[in-house]
């Protein structure tokens, strides 16, 4: 059985047994190769990710060696705000490992959430129940909080507007899956840009690779943030900003990475509509783009990419969605037996 | 281990392997014997029924042999409106077949949705994380547009007001399994028949079997639909309506099919104390049917089973519900390892 | 592999096989030894919960085990208000036993409960899909009725505002675990005495045990009630009350058993403080208590104890909340197979 060459053990099920007095189980001993708690963006090196898909090559490879992997583990799925999408990909990568879920779908509405409990009390209650806990809360600081507290390993599955570290790798493996690398890319960044998170983590984790060079698409109130641009020049990285979704840009991108525009964020209707009709994706738009280019989305899409789109061998958006099976699977198998 | 004498045969775990360029773990080839979708009654003939039948009666027989059916598979379930027990009886379906279950109670609220992602996105999303997806859905045409759009089965449970066809088939099932023969049979249909899907289900899938008859009992403001009758006229079948339940037709009949009457649909409540008044099923009423006829009910009821009937031995509803089950069953083995 | 020596045999699974017809699953047949329902803590004698906690020692010290002993079977948790971290301790228990669960968080929203069905319907539909079902229900005679009507085993998970007899098996578990024994011991139960349901089911049980005494610390408007006094003073039980936590108090017991004051309770702002003033427990009252003294809580809390407390050697609020982990374990490992 594959073992990552990891120098981190984390030992849970051995702990609690042990603690029972017992050492009966000692097959169940969790080795987390990668990190103990995956919480943040922030955490990524070039080592880690390229460590990670290439443990995910290996399980959509050879899926068959992973099924028992995480056999008589319990993982909890707790889920502060709905995001069905996330939470299943993130149960059925567990169960297709040989593990059980346990699951909440609306934990804001747990009685004890409601009665002032923290969240960390909450955390550390549910920490005797799984191996594992991966949570999505509404809160900006709820993963760094949780990762302080717990002593079992925590996925972040989205904390706030501020990260969604998952997200960040299946975008940043669907890349590699396509081209290879993860440099020497020339990515275009569609929708609002000022308050999407997942675009963030995209540009941060690829500006860890070399030679890469990023085109900002957005409408006049929801350009990317001057401490990105500021960012990015401080790494000497070429970029450069528009508004206008045009065939002299998307002839010459790898990557065409478009977002949703929330309609609500605009002070009257036509501003709205006249930053939209520019940034709508068509497929006569898409053939002006390199044969070897791709279409992502994190989704989902509202009308930023025209349906008929989705027939184009360059659309890759409901693929992305589907590579988040194979991350989360390499995340979790993560935490497999040694 | 049994094998469907099936030739469409649907591959889906192993396409998604091999699109992962994997060719080991072929023995989790799927093959859905019966049909692609299971999305709506229409799709019913005797031999999908008699076939269907013949196999859940084989899993009762032997549940034992099936226990591993479903090994290695995710079915997923989205509830897009609750209905508790036919979400747990599929799961339980699936999960004794050896399948694991990712589920939503109530998808309705995905963020997804609310975002205004269409039917289509999210299912082709969910695809990617499950092999089989049963849906209950609230709008009419939902199933319709799924089976359109999925690669993976699915299987209807529930849409709008229109079709819930594995409900149809647990009520076929039940007749069946009591008679040994889905023919010769005379039925009262009881209640509301201008809404209830049920009672249309059930009427055209008997009309496809021999020398059935019907009696409609219902208010006057809530009789069976024209259309249902122009076509019981078209194909010579026999039936009476009546707004009377009585022992005079009570004797006659091998099935009662009680259904709610639905007090919000009334003018006014004197109007609807009078029509309910007269199609309450009591014991004494009961007493007066067939030593070997049924009363069936598809639940949930109110008062129009009076509680005392529970224990008379006509009572078939609680059988028919748990029937559910081994008719899920049955449905779902279908996607079985070849 | 153990065996409870029980002469109470419960059969569900071979039930059913039975009925369909089949003999060949017959490994499958329940035996729960203890008693076929758990609902009430009023059912509690010395016998069974010395019993029940042999059988939870043998648990901890080789769960390796019982990890099949619930193979095969379908476990229910219907919870009609959430209570997440009661529904994941159970489900946690049944997964790691082997079993599958199938659950919904919120069966009040049941489209079936919404139309008027009966509390008796509902579980006698949901029995056809499960050999165990474990409710919690906001009326206070839910978990009685299920009990009458269910032919397969039930257990209350809470039943409005007088029964949860897990939480008070948990409750009387850590103070076994931590002494060694159950009599002789000296408890302090603070805060609202008068609504709290966990205190008066620890005082009744511990009442079953020789030679244990009470202290009652409670707001003047928030006594415990006369009935509990009544029976206390019948049996010859030592009590004395208070409105006060301090440490002439604290230096003598063997137990405090903090509970959560309810600010709604009181008339106004003032008496609240003032009252909760008095019964907050610091770090500083705790380090009064002798050494082997516990500090036990059954959560959530708000401030009641401050979280300084936590590291202190004495608390052991977290390690109860974790010990309902394998006392439902040893509970449901009681439907395990013969």
């Amino acid at each position: 059985m594959y073992i990552l060459p990891s120098s981190l053990c984390y030992n849970r099920i051995s702990r609690k047994l042990r603690d029972a007095g017992d050492a009966g189980r000692n097959r169940c001993i969790l080795q987390f190769a990668i990190m103990k708690h995956v919480y943040s963006s922030e955490q990524f090196t070039t080592g880690f990710i390229t460590e990670l898909f290439a443990l995910t090559d290996k399980i959509r490879a050879n899926p068959g060696d992973f099924q028992d992997a995480l056999k008589g583990k319990v993982i909890a799925t707790l889920f502060y705000e709905p995001s069905t999408r996330t939470r299943l990909s993130f149960e059925s990568a567990a169960v297709i490992l040989g593990a059980q879920v346990i699951s909440t779908e609306n934990a804001r509405e747990f009685s004890s959430a409601i009665k002032g409990e923290t969240l960390e009390d909450t955390l550390k209650v549910v920490e005797g129940y799984a191996d594992v806990i991966i949570m999505r809360h509404f809160e900006d600081d709820s993963a760094e909080r949780a990762q302080k507290v717990l002593s079992v390993p925590f996925i972040n599955a989205g904390s706030g507007k501020r990260e969604h570290p998952t997200q960040a790798l299946l975008d940043l493996y669907t890349i590699y899956r396509e081209f290879g690398r993860l440099n020497n890319l020339r990515v275009a960044c569609v929708g609002d840009l000022l308050r999407g998170r997942t675009v963030y983590s995209l540009v941060k984790s690829m500006m860890l690779f070399e030679n890469n060079s990023f085109i900002f698409i957005a409408p006049e109130n929801s350009r990317i943030h001057a401490d990105m641009k500021n960012k990015l020049n401080m790494s000497n990285i070429d970029f450069i900003e528009t508004d206008m979704l045009d065939e002299s840009i998307l002839r010459k991108v790898d990557v065409v990475y478009m977002t949703r525009i929330q309609k609500e964020r605009f002070d009257n209707e036509a501003e709205y509509l006249r930053a939209k009709g520019k940034l709508i994706l068509t497929n006569k738009l898409v053939n002006c783009m390199k044969d070897d280019a791709i279409v992502m989305h994190p989704l989902p899409r509202v009308d930023e990419i025209d349906v008929e789109v989705d027939a184009n061998p360059r659309a890759r958006y409901f693929t992305q969605a589907h590579n988040g099976l194979w991350v989360r699977m390499a995340i979790l198998a993560g935490y497999k037996n040694a």
